[in-house]
C-alpha cells in the first residue's frame, strides 16, 4: 500500500473517525490498521468484497471531504508549528544553568509576541 | 431570545457551519444574525412557520452533535488558556525597558515547559 496515502488516511481518520458509522470505522481499521486484505475483511464481515471496496471509498471520500471544510488537521499543523517556534525562541538549552533563568534577547521578544498574535488569530 | 443559548449557537456554528446545508444556514444566519422571526423568515423563504422551526432545531441538534463528536470548541478554549498562560508566565510588562530584554526566573521557566508540554498534547 502507498506509504503516503496510508498515513494521511491514519491523520485523517484520527481527527475525523468519530463522524463516521460503525461500520466504516471497523472497515477503515481492519485495512488500515490491522492490515487485512478486501478479501478478508469481505469473510470476516460476510459481505461482499465490492462492498468492502465501496465503504473504503466512501470513508476516505468523507474524512478528506471533512478536512476540507474544517480543516482541523491544518489547523493543528499550524499550532504545532507555531509551539516548536516558540520552543526555539524561549532556547531552553541556552538555559543559565547555575540559577536557572532564562534571559531572552530583545529580537526573540518581538518575534515571541508575534508567534502568540498569530496563534489566537487561529484560535 | 436567551442570550446564553444564543451565544452557544454562534460558536459552534463559527466552527461548524460549512457541514450544514446551504437552506441550513440561511435559516440559522437569518434567525440568529440578523434577527429575523419564524414567521418573517417563513415568508421570504416561501416555506410553513413549522418547516422553519423544524429547520432550526435539526440544525441546532446536528451542531451540537459535531461538538459533542469532534469537540473543536473545547479544545481551541483549552488552548487559549495554555496561549494566555505562555503571555502571563513571560510577563512582557515586566521587560526590562533599556535594553528590551527578558528576563524569566527558574520556576517560570519550568512552568513554560509544561505549558508548551501540554499544548503539544492536545495537538
Amino acid at each position: 500500500m502507498d506509504i503516503e496515502k496510508m498515513l494521511e488516511i491514519e491523520s485523517l481518520y484520527s481527527q475525523y473517525a468519530s463522524l463516521l458509522t460503525d461500520k466504516q470505522r471497523d472497515i477503515i481499521s481492519m485495512y488500515y490498521d490491522e492490515d487485512y486484505s478486501l478479501g478478508e475483511i469481505s469473510q470476516i464481515l460476510k459481505i461482499s468484497r465490492q462492498s468492502v471496496y465501496d465503504s473504503l471509498k466512501r470513508s476516505e471520500t468523507a474524512l478528506k471531504d471533512y478536512e476540507s471544510k474544517l480543516g482541523m488537521i491544518d489547523k493543528m499543523k499550524q499550532i504545532e508549528i507555531f509551539v516548536n517556534s516558540i520552543e526555539k525562541c524561549l532556547c531552553f538549552d541556552k538555559e543559565n544553568k547555575e540559577n536557572m533563568t532564562l534571559e531572552i534577547d530583545a529580537e526573540r521578544v518581538t518575534q515571541l509576541k508575534v508567534i502568540l498574535d498569530e496563534i489566537k488569530e487561529l484560535i
